[in-house]
């Protein structure tokens, strides 16, 4: 006999899941039926969710409910929900696609930095034709503070492109071929003396809120660039513009903020050294997002904990 | 006993070769003599030449020179020269370090494109945060035209970084690993036809000047994108902007120009959807140009066809 359909509930107060996720729901029917949070669906009935910043009191609803996938990488936005308990398993979508995308990106903006396209775009416009030297790859060291599935496709690219790649993640994990593994405090001030490009792919989590400081800056080789695609939390604006200012940073891509979409007003929006991006650098596809929804209501009926969920002490 | 060196005349109307070279002639005392074109050396005396632009009839005040090294990839300055004889080997500058330069440099106009970064740039003048949505890599196919040394390292790297990818080239020749070659006319109009992005890595030769013209871009995938880092004389300028005002081609990323330095008054300056540079796509280094000078000097010693010596029918 088939299993029941699982009830999954579709929690976000700044996103309209269904319409954002209508063509997964709809190929999803008769394994998942998606219901609306407060939508008079028995609330006993619901055992799982699809999550984007859940308003705060939201899982307090659904008794049974015992696994919430987000619907991007990061978890982040379901493990602030004050009413997430314990037992509730909180799933990230992980898809290789996503990872080459964010590569791409991530290698525009090192080249972008290597190659001196910032000057060459402001002499186009003012018509100078003005050759500028060239650095290879080799010469422009980059560190990576995050190791993860993503982290290690971005490695593995600039490595083969030829520039010295560095990697950071929280505890030791094996690097791949032209590629040198940090961990650890100490090894991440040995990683920033190292680094003239700093890339952050790090997950939002209380030990790396704000870690984009004054003092991590300070520690990189001077005149270093900062690539930002994280979360807008990771980073001290303040400090960012101060290490603008002085040269310690010749320049940054940002691909996340604090407030977004950023103010009008905001001082990044025209820095002469910032490239700035509306959190664009890589979405997951819908497609990953339905294949993680199905797999997470196929674990549930089985009774397993979910493929890629993550570890709530760690926040990844 | 040890060879006595070899002289070698300085030929350039455009360059003092003396001062771009000063390094390598240190390096080469002793095996390699750099005299001045008529600058009181026995003329008979000088075996090889290194040139870039000669004079016209430059060649004609050495008889016994059987050599003469370009200082880049291309020998197409040396070629054109009236008084360059039968018998006189040229010799280009072979180098993988700077086909890994012009890789980078061509990822980063192909993923311009991809990723919409004129767009996201001109955004950011004016402040508006607009996500623009997402094409993967492999959505974009790139055709190259020249698979010589430099087009195969251009290939492989587009190819791992997930674009699909076409080379042509006059003949047939092996392609590498997610690489589909193409070569004859035939050829050229079938990959046009599943290009989006078009890379001129062509040499200069009579069959490939003017090669980029209306009739070539109205075959690729309208909307398409050409990077052009070959010789300026490859293009018709004016069927360049005819198809962008047509929309054709949607933008072209310029490195080289009839006319260098380009006039401040040209219309590539300002074009909304050009993106333009000094000719500094990629150097060879003066080291690699220095090699190419004493292997060439050496192989004259020993009798034997200077290595890296062109075709002087097909002109590479």
């Amino acid at each position: 006999m088939p299993n029941d359909p699982v009830h999954c509930v579709l929690l976000s107060r700044t996103l309209d899941l269904r319409k954002y996720l209508s063509a997964e729901i709809t190929k999803l029917e008769g394994r998942v039926t998606f219901v609306d949070h407060l939508g008079g669906t028995d609330p006993a009935a619901v055992r799982m969710a699809v999550g984007w910043f859940p308003h705060a009191d939201a899982f307090d609803h659904y008794p049974n409910l015992t696994a919430a996938c987000s619907i991007g990488a990061g978890a982040d936005s379901i493990l602030v929900c004050p009413s997430l308990r314990e037992g509730i398993h909180v799933v990230r979508v992980v898809e290789p696609a996503q990872a080459q995308m964010m590569s791409g990106f991530v290698i525009w903006h090192a080249i972008y930095h290597q190659r001196r396209f910032g000057t060459y775009l402001a002499n186009q416009r003012e018509r100078v034709w003005k050759r500028l030297g060239q650095r290879t790859a080799q010469e422009v060291p980059v560190g990576i503070l995050g190791y993860g599935a993503i982290g290690a496709r971005v490695a593995a690219d600039l490595a083969a492109l030829g520039f010295p790649v560095k990697a950071w993640s929280r505890t030791a994990k094996p690097a791949s071929a032209g590629v040198t593994g940090f961990h650890g405090a100490d090894g991440l001030a040995k990683m920033l003396g190292e680094t003239e490009i700093l890339v952050n792919l790090l997950p939002l989590t209380t030990e790396t809120r704000g870690i984009l400081k004054a003092d991590l800056f300070s520690r990189m080789q001077p005149g270093g660039y900062l690539i930002h695609v994280g979360r807008g939390e990771h980073l001290v604006e303040a400090d960012l513009l101060a290490a603008l200012d002085s040269g310690q940073l010749a320049g940054a891509a940002l691909d996340v903020f604090h407030v977004e979409p950023l103010a009008p007003e905001h001082p990044f929006w025209g820095h002469p050294n910032i490239v700035l991006t509306p959190h664009d650098a890589c979405d997951v596809s819908l497609a990953a997002t339905g294949q993680t929804i199905l797999a997470t209501a196929e674990a549930l009926q089985a009774g397993q904990t979910p493929k890629d969920t993550v570890d709530r002490t760690l926040g990844y």
